[in-house]
């Protein structure tokens, strides 16, 4: 184990953390160090990892002396704290919170999209929002050969996006949900003035308003999927909906095409031959996607695909993956491991 | 009481049936007699009604005779065998089942859209589907102010709209949520070879599949509102998709206007003085909404009205109703009053 990257992995104990340690246990990923960051509430626990016992330390700017590879985890305030601190000490850090996406010296990847992007980085990589990934995987290869002209997204959106609390939160509400009295606190988003219930209902309303109508997380899709990309004159429109689903985030997607004359079988076979991409498109056999049977699953997963009945160029689908994996650690590794691959980390 | 109609209920032991006694004594229709019918499983059971108890009866042909007004949601089948039976013993018929929506004899009315319809009636009027009506209740004002070019809409439809073996299953489900066996056996559709979850999950097929790879359901909301609007140009595609939501049809809806430079404000207007339609549209005091919150009420909820960032004559919308209520019980009862008030059926 000498042999390796030493990796920092800082929001060890939350959700996404949590994910990405096993699965760079499961993929093999070359470490030979792993340092395991939370903020000062969390030090001192214990963790296992791999048959091994791992101390979470407090991150502070000195953690990252001597770091590889940093995957940030633990929220924007966070990522705006401490990523610099960590690329400044020689460390390339992956971060899946919003800090740094649009920066334009930040290149913004999904592995199977912009993998050449990386070539740009400045010590920070960042990691898209987990509704805006899946949705690219499957619009990228589309694009490549038919072109893209617009885009019309409203998803649905599981609980395990908004964190461990707002998972509890509807777990007891799902419990409780024939008496219709629970406390909501947690959703839509923590900081807002008013929470209302998940179980039984849909919000629509992921992250805050801005002054067009639209959310945080409806420009994070519209803006990301422009920047990932490369294309800002895309017409693209998100509507982002929260439903009572712990895991997996689910897409109803129209898109039109540039090019005449597509049929879907050639959307279906292009999507078909696509990295990360598995086609569930058998509707007289009930074969669609869907989060219950998405999670755990790598994949971006794409079905009900049709023919848009009067726009020629247009086509409709719909996409699912677990939003923790291909949404946030799964593609952070990734991230990772084409670093290694572009020999932009350096092997060791 | 002896001055009023002699009114039926096909189906009165349902979930919609009841809902149709319950809208008929809370406003008043001018009832003088009621007969509960429903199927021979159901005969001989006692209702009680505004202090009144009723035995409901078998529904045959005979038990039409007399009759002013019939309100069949008693399922498609029961509709065919039994509403013209109706009707030739000079009864109008309010179908609420798919049975007759299309045939072009029959008109398909939500009364706010296009009560006119009525006067082609020739005996059966057919509601239409739940999904279908919200919608266009909030369509129609726009387009007779500015036209109307394309709708795209993707559903989050409540277990309700299948029915209450289907309600029962999310309740069982829900309770052994953490546990992750149940044994679904209803949805998405009972008689469908494969049955799904429907607690923490959410199911892309309402009704079977047709050919072309859409839904027996997107289809429905496609060619309904298309003859409801008398619009059978209309460029529009559905995605139909059940959420563990007991009552309340949300919609995500995408829209292009004929005219152009209308405002945001423009929409919201027209919305707003439409009758039967609440504007819930105040995103910075989180006032959209949501089903949780629409359930028992009468009113189409319409919230995030948003103008598309690319296209100028595009809106994005979301629209919150009842299914049981304005989607079935409600707008039926609605036609009957229509009835009157158009002197379709004589003052008694």
């Amino acid at each position: 184990m000498s042999q390796g990257y030493i990796v920092a992995v800082v929001g060890a104990t939350g959700a996404v953390g949590q994910k990405i340690i096993e699965k760079l246990v499961e993929r093999n990923f070359p470490y030979s160090t792993l340092k395991l960051l939370a903020s000062k509430n969390s030090a001192g626990k214990q963790v296992e990892v791999n048959g091994t016992s791992y101390t979470i330390e407090e991150a502070t700017p000195d953690s990252f002396e001597g770091v590889d590879v940093a995957f940030f985890s633990a929220g924007g305030a966070i990522s705006k704290a401490l990523a610099k601190e960590a690329s400044n000490r020689g460390a390339i850090v992956i971060d899946n919170t919003s800090a740094f996406r649009m920066d334009k010296d930040t290149p913004l990847v999904v592995p199977e999209v912009n993998k050449q992007a990386l070539h740009e980085q400045k010590g920070i990589i960042a990691n898209p929002n987990c509704s805006t990934i899946q949705m690219v995987c499957a619009l990228e290869p589309i694009r490549q050969h038919y072109g893209l002209n617009k885009v019309i997204v409203s998803t649905y959106q599981a609980v395990s996006g908004a964190g461990a609390a707002a998972i509890q939160e509807l777990t007891v509400q799902s419990e409780a949900i024939q008496e219709k009295n629970p406390e909501p606190q947690i959703l839509p988003v923590k900081s807002a003035e008013k929470h209302y219930p998940i179980a039984g209902n849909v919000i629509p309303q992921i992250d805050v308003f801005e002054t067009d109508g639209f959310t945080f997380e409806e420009h994070k899709m519209m803006n990301e999927t422009k920047k990932i990309m490369s294309m800002p004159e895309l017409s693209i429109a998100a509507t982002c909906v929260r439903v009572p689903v712990v895991t997996g985030h689910s897409e109803s997607v129209y898109i039109e095409v540039d090019k005449e004359n597509v049929t879907l079988n050639d959307i279906k076979e292009v999507l078909s031959s696509a990295k990360g991409i598995t086609v569930q498109d058998k509707p007289e056999q009930q074969h669609y996607p869907m989060p219950y049977f998405a999670e755990d699953k790598d994949d971006v997963f794409v079905g009900r695909i049709r023919k848009d009945p009067s726009s020629d160029k247009g086509f409709h689908m719909w996409i699912v993956s677990d939003n923790l994996l291909k949404g946030a650690a799964l593609n952070s590794i990734q991230i990772a491991e084409a670093l290694i691959e572009e020999g932009i980390l350096k092997e060791v």
